[in-house]
């Protein structure tokens, strides 16, 4: 991964950071590293994450989905962290042998269309929750299994298991013999894209597990204990940086369309990890060019609370302009649709650095397993790194639980107080 | 639209709106409601789009795209307000006769596999630009072109054009005798949906244009000089007011998948027309309930910045989610996904509420043509009162204008001077 965070330099932004204070930062940027590096040793909750690559097994992944190698559709069954890793591994890695889909919402339209359009006989279906007892993901399951028994077809025979040491998922995969991989210990769910979480759908797909893991442990061996020697660091300490000095928004855009789910699985990873104790940045997923045309108005003129963090590969597949004769168009034809994209990549970081918006700029290799998993582990050394310096609890979510209780509650599945509250709401209708 | 704001209120929320300040903001509303409804009746510049349910004609362009009628796919070409209308329109009504695709960004990757998954021969093809030379639309239209003629398609039988009086793409529509509709005068890309820019895909897949329009003028009759007889106004006073104590940010999050477009158009309307002067909030893109695993931890737990809009539809088609001997999931069993989905909004709701963290319920009637007629309009009213109420120049975009001669400069398109701030780039690379 390659780091440049010279836009988000004092003389140029507001906020800011300046050399000197990321010189001082550094002190904190070398002991939050040997909390990480120990962390990670002894595999403790939450940094054991970032042992991933060296502790996730392609060999195992690849055995367990060998039976379904020949399916022309790959359906994950997940909600959050159980779904947006697989999403954005298949997203980024394209189609490969099977095209990927992910029912991550209990939206009825939706279930239905997707059900009636895959082909049930030829699709694999991975089912994901560590506790598997998952509301929204149990629910689906349930629905999609009897999709395939109407249509003939034999779940047991399609389907895959992620789950944890036991719960309802491994009781069903162990009294139907379904293929069942363990949730790796000590690994909140948005960290898990680089173990069976996030790559059961590529190896369906066919793609090069191996490359992702590669990548990952090339992000683990760089890890250092300065912020100019880790880009990884280098990118967490510097939106820590602007995060204390204003920046409470970070706007994460790629200019590439298969990274557009990078944007969603960074937002978790950044908002869940990081949100707490009244601090956090709050995500914002854009995607360049588009939104130059949408969003970019308001970074440069509106309030001065975010940075941009712009994404690009360094190599792009070739799309010739065709020349033209168009008047006024003439300086687009024999270009390439590439050129276009970086051009307007360059030139959108330039007009932010000239409105003084701070902006940070990541680029990796290629669209390649290697590259990918690499970004994927140095987002997550980031965001470790940065509530570290923080100070916050990075790898717990506890403020999700008071919703999960009413929705449980509202739906007969036991007394919960939470639910009572729904029923009191306040009031004030316009219609 | 059926509008709620009793949760943004002073005693339940922080920030939150007292009654009393509601009573004193209506005065503003008044004023402005008076200013709009000049603005509407005289067509002046911006406001000429709330007259639009009432200036669109539906027959002409279903006249203009006749020929095209028959298409398994329609594929708009063009970016920002001339592409979110009517992506957000065909995704919430669904396929219709149509497969509906959206070319608006120059990734080559994605123009390369798009071209070569459509089926060219069947395919209508939408261009849209006012000016007929933005940079990204018209390499891509380049680009289809030659795609179709490689493949043995006449281009000019199957492309139909929404331009503005002359330019480029109106001669070219000219030359060719293309059916050719008008960006409707006055009206700013990101308000254009309810006319032939958003209107043209809906036409070729066969849905109810009459219905959309009736619900744009039902937004129309509605407006009131009252916050409280009015829902578009109620909800953009109510972002107003919340802007002002603090709530910076406003995540918009729909229940239901086909509206995820939705929050991307709204995210245009809302950044490009009210982030100006240091001022405007950041929209932000959800997804219920997906994001209540990603985002809600941090809307609950983060920063006091945000108030999030809750959108849903009060009908949904059903899906039973099959009964279950399966332990601890038996209270799902018998249920049905769109029960489940009401209860997570209710409950997510609620958690916010509980939280302190203002937030207001958006519901329509159902997902129909009607029903998003005037939800489009009603963001749009809402936002047009926002920036009233602020004071800002709504239906401008100034601060975009650097980036776009930037790039030209890149390309060789001209003396640009922004283009060699380019190559001046502070670096701080880490790697």
């Amino acid at each position: 991964m390659h780091l440049d965070i010279g836009n988000a330099l004092a003389g140029i932004a507001r906020p800011g950071v300046s050399r000197d204070s990321l010189d001082r930062l550094d002190d904190c940027v070398a002991r939050a590293h040997e909390r990480i590096e120990r962390g990670v040793e002894e595999r403790e909750f939450g940094y054991a994450a970032l042992a991933l690559p060296e502790t996730t097994a392609a060999a195992e992944i690849e055995r367990a989905v060998a039976p379904l190698a020949d399916s022309e559709a790959v359906l994950t069954v997940g909600i959050g962290g159980s779904a947006l890793g697989a999403a954005t591994v298949s997203a980024a890695l394209g189609r490969g042998d099977a095209d990927a889909y992910v029912l991550d919402n209990v939206d009825p339209r939706r279930a239905n269309e997707l059900l009636a359009a895959l082909p049930l006989s030829e699709t694999a279906v991975h089912v994901v929750s560590r506790s598997g007892t998952t509301a929204e993901t149990l629910a689906n399951f349930l629905v999609v299994r009897e999709a395939m028994a109407d249509a003939g077809v034999d779940w047991t025979e399609r389907t895959v298991v992620t789950t944890g040491e036991d719960g309802p998922l491994r009781a069903l995969a162990d009294e139907h013999g379904l293929p069942a991989l363990d949730v790796p210990e000590g690994v909140p769910g948005r960290f898990s894209v680089l173990s069976s979480v996030g790559l059961v759908p590529a190896a369906i797909q066919g793609h090069d597990l191996d490359g992702l893991l590669a990548g990952g442990r090339a992000g683990m061996d760089a890890l250092a204990p300065s912020l100019y020697e880790c880009p990884a660091y280098g990118y967490g300490a510097a939106c820590h940086a602007l995060e204390v000095r204003g920046a409470t928004t970070n706007v994460l855009m790629p200019y590439a369309e298969r990274l557009e789910y990078f944007a969603e699985w960074f937002a978790q990873l950044w908002a869940e990890s990081l949100g707490k104790d009244g601090l956090g940045q709050t995500p914002v997923r854009a995607l360049g060019a588009t939104d130059q045309h949408s969003q970019l108005q308001l970074y440069r003129a509106g309030r001065r609370d975010k940075h941009v963090t712009l994404v690009r590969p360094r190599e792009r597949p070739e799309r010739a302009i065709p020349e033209t004769g168009i008047e006024g168009l003439s300086y687009l034809g024999g270009s390439d649709l590439g050129t276009l994209l970086d051009a307007e990549f360059e030139a959108t970081e330039a007009s932010l650095a000239a409105a003084g918006l701070p902006n940070v700029r990541i680029e990796i290799d290629a669209l390649d397993a290697e590259s990918l998993g690499r970004l994927l582990y140095d987002a997550e050394a980031a965001c470790v790194l940065a509530g570290e310096l923080m100070g916050v609890s990075t790898f717990t979510q506890p403020a999700v639980e008071w919703g999960k209780r009413a929705a449980r509650g509202l739906l007969g599945g036991g007394d919960f107080e939470e639910a009572e509250a729904v029923a009191g709401k306040e009031r004030l209708v316009i219609e």
